[in-house]
């Protein structure tokens, strides 16, 4: 580290690489960049040079004396890095397709980090972690990864209870915007209030205090249901129960919605998903649009229509632990860490996302203690998922990955969770090499999926 | 106790009583029965005398110095006793009928002691069952209370730990069916075979060894399918998951299909509720026809028609626990107690449904020891919801029935969930005084059962 | 709070309010405290004199507008206080003499918070908190207590989990001490390490990180064994065994000592009170010299002997802590606090003694994780030996203050421990009133201290 | 299996063999025995010949067919074994008079499965069972161990939770020997009445129900310090404090006078130590004495004298487990075996001493559910010694060593417990190869055992 940071990130090509290089800037005066590196494998090969030329250009702008590099050899980018970041996405959104139409084409919720879709999206990215973290032991023994590779939670708990990486923080951006958009609507600033959140990565509850210590938490869920009330963008705002919300005296997480309101949320997507129009088909067109706007070399700047993705604020978050953990800033923040007791109702080797000190060791959670019963149910069950989800991913096992399906509330049980769970695995064989025998077995009894547009992708070789 | 025993039954005008009558006539010789008091309510006068007579007649065909005493005063019968059972119906069939109408006039099961319905029966008894304890600790502060009002595990919980009364165990049949009907299967003999039963009432596994201690759940798994399978008559048998059970390694109960095949069960009982068929409409048939034997003076004899019902065993189960207790034998049984650690992952204060030793000391539960991910999942999440049901339901407290429904894996959340507790509290008021004025308010609001039965059933003022 | 801050000190005549109110003076710009009180009983009063008429002539000499009030009237000073203080001595030093020197006349440690003495601490102080909190509740219903009477830990305890009263931090200067001490012997400064404490009152351990986030707590082991190293004075220093220390990779309190280095520390506090020179009987020459200083009217200041009691910055500590509570610092501070699973191997409703975050909401512990096996075993021993004490004060119970006595590893179990169980029961008898009885049937049997100078005590009514 | 069953035992040689051969003989009805092999050491050998000429004599006597083999291989013998018993003792009486000598020539409690004795015998121990395991897992893959070889709880965690080999069950006599002496004193018969133990081996309560499931734990108290009560012979009968067990309500064990009455203890031992009587030279007498009488060849049976050893039962317990587990027959045993929460304080995985029932499939304790705080502290502080002294023992790592011996209650703790762990390594040196590096530094520091006995073993090369 001694004359300047080098910085890795695996997934450079990503549409919000402008924002993490404008996080970098803003925080160039603290947190000294030397190099960036932006890798990405073939298939991402021209949104990384697009994207790439941009941020050579943002740097460019700012007269300091930054490299960025741009290759599709993780190695090199990897040798004595600094900060590792990740937010790739395995299968690109091709794979988030799949994930949303093959459970709605079954009348389940399908969506990209919850339900079945959440359990697939982890299959895929597992193995690849798997190799990132070999390399790194390899390569860049005492980096830091700062993990955004959704689910965030589940490949964090991964990378450092599994493959024993423990300089590892997950981040998300849903706290952050919960903690920005907030204060306004009961008048007040965010450094007036004191903000705890405790659960698991898009699972979690905050409360909130003035002040004076007092707990002002009621007043934050009158305005629940607001509108522009700090849900991302992603998620279809149904209204939240009120009462059971007031009960609990805790202000949920956006995400809460498809287990809270799942009926609605269910109905909502099967509309969009009828129109030919979910999440993953409207981002395909956003991000076309982003990088359009990317492609103009007159850009020297992030374009403020990202911010229209739900992913805002993410690299902000990123730079900002980044600079906590370099400046040893001990610094709260809401990130995906060892749970150390922090939860009391859940496992001490856990990953939960709570709010935490940043330092230089790394991140210390501030103690929540014990849930009551309705929260605590909740945890546990999802924690359990979690660790099916996680032992499956990386056994390969059928047998524990519906497992994982069965205990998820957003997946139906009954023999349609099998059928999810075949045509799933069917649909993401490229991906899924630990499940290749069973893929196998599963397609010799003729199993393949019922959705014509995952037929055409399949067709296409995506 | 000294000169014979003193049985109470709460609920004795109950169809199940020539069976405990039965039960405890081949327990004779050991079991020195001196008073048996069936006690009931006014609405069930009738029956109490019909089943009374018989039951009346039946001791005299055996010469044994017994006395039947029926009566609706239950503060009589409990003076002095030794052992009080409890089978009561709070509201009768006709509160079953909306325990099940309701939730499936909204898409969702309905079920005696599952999802809502399961709920509201726990809501409404237990504050019968408080009185019942104040009485006890009045008049009969030794004796043992063994429980068999359904939902056996939440009401034993309410018993022991909220109302303070330690005497008391937990009584089902689902796991003596079980071990009636499963060792054919393999071509064993029940004595061959060594049952290890845990978990939750109506929700629980159990594991299996035979004489040299090898695990032979596996072998009785391949017969899970199988008709005529250990589970009880009031459960449609749709098929379970194989591939998930073999994971698991363990044998489910039968309720577990409500969880495990949540899809099929209820298209099932949406099928029997548009036929006018629910569960409860079917039992009333029977219950008619069981009358109608008992009647017959010429009858002294438990009829086997008594069989068909659900609850089959169910006293033979409390006439063995009470054999048990009074004789000291430590032997073992499957009972709802606590815990004291015997499933390491639910609280050790909490009523689980464990293998046990009784004897004259009460339940000593074989420890279990932890639970894989899946199962522990399942397990505290399911405590969770009846640790809220029982909150609750002492204190009448609206948002905390919410938390119990929003857990609960059979109701489905959304604005729905909401609807189906407003009309279930609306459709029960006569039995919840605890939510007097809840029931207030909603009905101010014009809420009303939608279902055509129930509204029947109200208009007629049950 | 509007117009200013009311502080009421309840022990209010100790020789450490003058650095309570330089603390106050040196905070007022960002605390603006407009009454103190300052409490005493009737046997202190002559200190409460001198010290008040130092503390006013300290506040005069600042021309801030702020008053302090002397009184023997507790109410009266309670009645709408923001903050109020403990630091009061149930039996003044006389009682110190006695847990010091019938336990050495026995051949056991002797101490004031550690060993028979400090349980018979707790047994005199928390009869008379009991009634502070009774005061409390009904005339300062919102006051933050800061306690930081001896045994700290317990006695915060017991404030919180048996008395009910949340709003209360138990405060120690020895971690403090550490702090101040320790960076330059690896020639740090404070501001450049990062500290973490877990463990409890007068037995926790510390590690130290360095700005680059690595484990520094290696490097200071090195100096455990210097003098002027940290440890307050009143513990005699003798060395700690270094292999042991590093094993654990933990820095010890100074009163690990007395556990670790039982017998160096028994000998040489043995060898004080054959000479007559336990640590209360030199107090008390230290605090005769201190009240000479201070009624010297020319006196303005807090004088530099001060510094010389073990208890030096502990009033620091207290202004601190206030501070941070009334300007919602979220400032990191070592307080005792609920564990709420930071400490994962205790009660998550037990004190502990952990870096918090300390804001207007109170401590907010920063979850420590898993203790390795040594550590473990300590703390659970110790924190049941802790319920022992509290247990026993409350109820006056003797075969639970047998059980704390039996725990406690300073205390020699057989025969000879029921002796210094009697004697201190009878030599304390006027502080015990939860005890009268069984100091009653005690003395029937002839128990009395064996003592020379208990006995003095004793005859002069002390 | 199939053509009866095949017995190996370690440490054959024992004077103990007869009454494992009596036994076997009693049960022979039911346990159908072929072959016993008896194996030992050649340091033993001598031994083996006597005492197995007498096992055959023993057997021929019976004219039942079942042969028995002497031998040193232990390979040999193991070779598709059914059950292993091992009673071995390395290093022979010399090394328990070092283990007794050495603490004592110090001023603490030399004894041998309790104290730095008892962290010894366990250092030797475990590297003699990792080959044990090593050669089971070749030879006799199906094969149960019954261990009874001391510290017999120590050992039996390391075995399942280290070492992997779950098929073993500990065992111990002292709750034999409770449940033999105790029912007497209050009149009963054993078979009136309930045990339940709880807690460590040689750290155990227990409590006794009457035939009405009445507690007479407290009945049986009042005869706590009776003469011939249920102690062991090899421990000295110090007077228990009877208000202390009276407030715990529990039984103690007889080693608990080792904790409890440590004072008196010591003081005994000292008397012994000054007299060359330490418990081992006492022992070796009587074995000698044994051995006498063992060389008879017209000795056919177990002689009475046997029974005077400390011992006694301790076989007749292992024959009784052995057949519970053969014959499936679910039986109340007290012993060591996985916790599974049991003991809901301690770890699930850690191993307990509790009432199990035995059957072919193990042990399955009895849940005891949660601990007072005084019994938690004390169960919690020696199970973190254990696996201090376990972790030590397999890592051959002197600071985790040293922490056993901090933690340790029996240790005294200052400079003195170093002189005592580095001259217990120096005198064990021969069987302690884990610790060879450490060892030969501590010689070259000159360290050598100060009692002229353990010289003189040493200077004889034992």
């Amino acid at each position: 580290m001694k004359k300047g940071l080098k910085i890795v990130t695996i997934g450079g090509g990503s549409s919000y690489t402008p924002e993490l290089m404008e996080g970098l800037i803003n925080r160039y005066h603290e947190l000294p960049v030397r190099e960036i590196w932006l890798v990405d494998i073939h298939d991402g090969e021209e949104k990384l040079k697009i994207v790439g030329a941009l941020a050579k250009r943002m740097w460019a702008a700012t007269q300091y004396p930054v490299e960025v590099h741009l290759t599709l050899d993780r190695r090199v980018a990897l040798k004595d890095a600094d900060f590792v970041t990740t937010q790739f996405r395995v299968g690109l959104l091709e794979a988030r397709i799949k994930d949303e139409r093959i459970p709605l084409s079954h009348g389940m919720l399908g969506q990209e980090t919850n339900g079945a879709g959440g359990i697939f999206k982890a299959f895929r990215t597992i193995p690849v972690m798997k190799q990132i973290i070999e390399d790194m032991q390899d390569l860049c023994p005492n980096a830091w990864l700062i993990n955004f590779t959704n689910p965030s939670g589940i490949i964090t708990e991964t990378v450092i209870k599994q493959f024993g990486w423990e300089k590892c923080i997950g981040l998300c951006n849903v706290p952050e915007i919960s903690m920005i958009k907030e204060p306004a609507k009961i008048g007040c600033k965010r450094e007036d209030l004191q903000y705890r959140f405790a659960g698991l990565n898009h699972f979690h509850w905050h409360k909130v205090f003035d002040k004076d210590g007092h707990d002002v938490t009621g007043s934050l869920l009158e305005h629940i249901n607001d509108k522009d009330g700090g849900t991302p963008k992603n998620i279809y705002q149904a209204d939240f129960p009120v009462d059971l919300l007031q009960t609990m005296n805790l202000l949920p997480c956006g995400y809460h919605r498809y287990y809270f309101l799942k009926k609605e949320m269910l109905q909502h997507s099967i509309d969009e998903f009828r129109a030919g129009e979910t999440r993953a088909e409207q981002v395909k067109s956003v991000e076309n649009a982003l990088f359009d706007l990317y492609r103009d070399t007159k850009l020297h700047e992030k374009p403020k229509e990202l911010e229209k993705r739900g992913g805002a604020y993410y690299s902000d978050v990123a730079c900002e632990c980044i600079n906590a953990i370099y400046n040893n800033k001990r610094q709260p923040m809401v990130v995906s860490t060892v749970n150390c007791g922090s939860i009391s109702c859940l496992p001490a080797d856990a990953i939960v996302e709570v709010t935490s000190l940043i330092s230089a060791k790394g991140a210390e959670p501030l103690a929540w203690g014990e849930m009551k019963s309705h929260e605590r149910g909740w945890l546990q069950m999802m924690k359990a998922m979690e660790e099916c989800t996680i032992e499956a991913a990386i056994k390969g096992d059928y047998g524990v990955a519906y497992e994982a399906f069965n205990l998820n509330p957003l997946v139906e049980n009954g023999a349609v969770a099998e059928k999810v769970l075949n045509e799933l695995l069917v649909a993401h064989e490229k991906y899924l090499p630990q499940f290749a025998n069973i893929i196998a077995n599963i397609k010799a009894k003729g199993v393949y999926p019922q959705d014509k547009t995952v037929q055409d992708l399949l067709a296409k070789g995506k």
